[in-house]
């Protein structure tokens, strides 16, 4: 088959309009994870699909091809259902944090192969990383066990799951061929489908702090991956949430770990707790666990058990204190009224510079840094008051952080309208 | 101004529609020259000029950045007015060879850089190394020496001049990126503006055997790069040219050299001659020799007498034999009629077959190698007679070429009506 096709074929045919072939998305996938096909001529295939599109066909050809270049997990060792949740990213969604364990507590097994942060959305290993003696590396063996033993497990995606998306996503970070919704929903469902989990919900994040500025985008990105998982016998749901303002108190690593701890003790910020506990129930739902209560596993202390657990698992001590900020500088209102908008994105550029996200790649990253706000929208508030904290480990990061997060908290004479969370369920 | 600015903002505007700023053009194109904008980023950046395009002022600024990459040649050395010719590429196009002493033995100069074929379209070079001794490389005091001292020189281009574009040049090819109008066009105008010419005349050619498949594209081209070379004070004229058909008689090398030869001896195919003298014609306009007849320096020897001087000059013996092929097959009509058609771009697949192209830059040519026509469109031909030769160094390499050839020539009843051969012209 190798012979039949030029790399230049398969870019001039989706330059001109046309239907990649099965066999030509076979053969250039096959051929770029071998380096047979340069770096050069994948990015210029990128870009022409980003501008020319893909059809449902390609794109779950496309996506199959990206999960044959590795292994796919097997999860039959695990004698529970599995259900895994992805979130496209926000500022301040630390949800995976409450919500793993609190699956886990109801009876199902989580796999939560998750990330790092780039630019101005965090990343769950991230946060984990704040706890003092948490390692996010787990071998195939140690991750099925420990869904065996504790139901739940984060950890980094190994580099056999997928590797063609691995050098697929680092090659569109450069090229600015990021934002195509083809190239978007077959990284994203590789690597889920690729880890083996039995069923997937969608978080798919739409406003100014996510990467969907509009629900058109959003909808069509969710039916995409929906439609994918569905193709690959993977129950998938998928929840368009908004994310035009931060999720909860909590916008950084060390104080996101905080917050979620809240949660699980049976408090928190009743957005991230509303979030929570919508994405449970549609996990356990697609588990096939829809009479299990989450409200009832965060009452009794089932989820935090399992928290305990899960983090124990992996090396870290869930007693230890979390990191604190020598550098803390405080923003107060300028009059009386109500906190009307909070900007998720500008707040989100602050954490960053704060120290809390990565420039490039082998950054590391501050544990306790971040923003922590002490208004939420519809809040009301008095000139004077606290709005919002900044917190770095060195002094010099808090102005350049000061001049993003200026003007992200509005305030008006009037509450403002609420805004719902969840926006819509496709599925 | 390098801190200015990223490869992946610069790709992103012209992703998205947008208009690249002067200083983004500068930018980028000075990085790429110096490997600080990447492969994959400047075909990421190609792909989106293929498909988004580019204004007027982007073209200019885009065609400057690249001759801003090198040396701009001075010629002022040179006591006589400068004109160059280029050709888009055609089947059987020598003209470069008889025209280039012609138009210098009218009193012009001609600064002739010129390069080597890839595909189905043959190099003026590799037509001129069939001349025993005969060579490509001239310094850059050499070629301006010789266009004193003989008026004409062809010769490669040095590696100083618009080194951006031969970096280009060879991404684009494979990239599947050539097609882009835009680059085509700043690819040639910005090493013929950097050798130094003060005036220049484009064959833009037109039909099966050229790049450009319609009259409309033909003409876009053209605009352009008419355009271009006023706004960098070379004054530049183009003709649109018929390529449907082959030009002459000879496809190939050194059966080019030969069909030259004629020309220049007072003979040669009509449509070679004809062309010679139109684009003779506007060379000598466009120096300001309008007053000049270039039949009667065909007719009085003077064209040979610089061909021969020129030839000389670069080490090659114009009274040397050229290179015959060992093995020859002919191509008989099964039916009586006239010639209605002959496609230019199979008899150039034909003789790239042959071994008078090559499949990879770094493929020596055949010298002998080639199609040889014996009946051109409109001549009448009865069964039997022979309508073209094929000639190869290996007998291995006449089935696949008759393989391509045949049906390239269409015979029918009655004759066909002749297409003009000049087209339109643009300037």
């Amino acid at each position: 088959m190798s012979g039949a096709f030029t790399a230049v074929d398969v870019i001039r045919t989706k330059r001109d309009g046309g239907v990649l072939s099965d066999d030509q998305i076979d053969w250039v996938m096959d051929a770029y994870t071998r380096g047979r096909v340069a770096d050069e001529q994948m990015s210029a295939l990128a870009m022409a699909i980003l501008l020319r599109g893909m059809t449902g066909p390609e794109i779950a050809r496309w996506t199959a091809a990206m999960i044959a270049s590795g292994e796919r997990l097997d999860l039959s060792a695990v004698d529970r259902p599995t259900v895994d949740k992805h979130s496209t990213g926000g500022v301040g969604d630390k949800i995976t944090l409450p919500l793993t364990p609190l699956v886990a507590a109801c009876g199902a097994a989580v796999p939560q192969l998750s990330g790092r942060g780039l630019g101005h959305t965090g990343g769950t290993l991230d946060k984990l990383e704040s706890i003092p003696g948490w390692r996010a590396t787990l071998t195939n063996d140690e991750f099925i066990g420990q869904l065996r033993d504790v139901g739940a497990a984060i950890c980094a995606a190994g580099a056999g799951l997928a590797p063609a998306d691995r050098k697929l996503y680092a090659l569109r970070d450069v090229t600015g061929t990021v934002e195509a919704i083809p190239l978007i929903a077959s990284s994203i469902m590789s690597k889920k489908i690729a880890e083996g989990t039995g069923a997937l919900v969608l978080d798919v994040k739409v406003g100014s702090g996510a990467f969907m500025k509009s629900v058109e985008q959003a909808r069509e990105l969710a039916h995409t991956m929906v439609e994918l998982g569905g193709a690959h016998g993977v129950r998938t749901v998928a929840l368009l949430t908004d994310m035009s303002t931060p999720l909860g108190l909590a916008i950084g690593n060390g104080i996101e770990v905080a917050e979620s701890l809240e949660v699980l003790d049976g408090g928190g910020p009743t957005d991230v707790l509303e979030l929570t506990l919508a994405l449970a129930r549609e996990m356990l739902d697609a588990a096939g666990l829809e009479d299990m209560d989450p409200q009832v596993a965060l009452r009794d202390g089932r989820a935090m058990d399992v928290w305990r657990a899960m983090i124990r698992a992996q090396g870290g001590d869930p007693d230890a204190a979390l990191p604190t900020a020598p550098e803390i500088e405080t923003v107060r209102a300028e009059s009386d009224g109500y906190v009307e908008a909070i900007d998720a994105y500008a707040m989100g550029v602050a954490a960053w510079r704060l120290g809390a996200g990565r420039a490039r790649k082998e950054d590391p990253v501050s544990a306790p840094a971040g923003v922590l706000l002490r208004k939420r929208p519809g809040d009301s508030v008095r000139a004077g008051e606290v709005l919002y904290e900044l917190r770095a480990e060195q002094a010099e990061r808090i102005p350049p952080a000061m001049a993003e997060a200026a003007g992200a908290v509005r305030i008006s004479s009037t509450p403002p309208v609420d805004r719902p969370l969840v926006i819509e369920r496709i599925g």
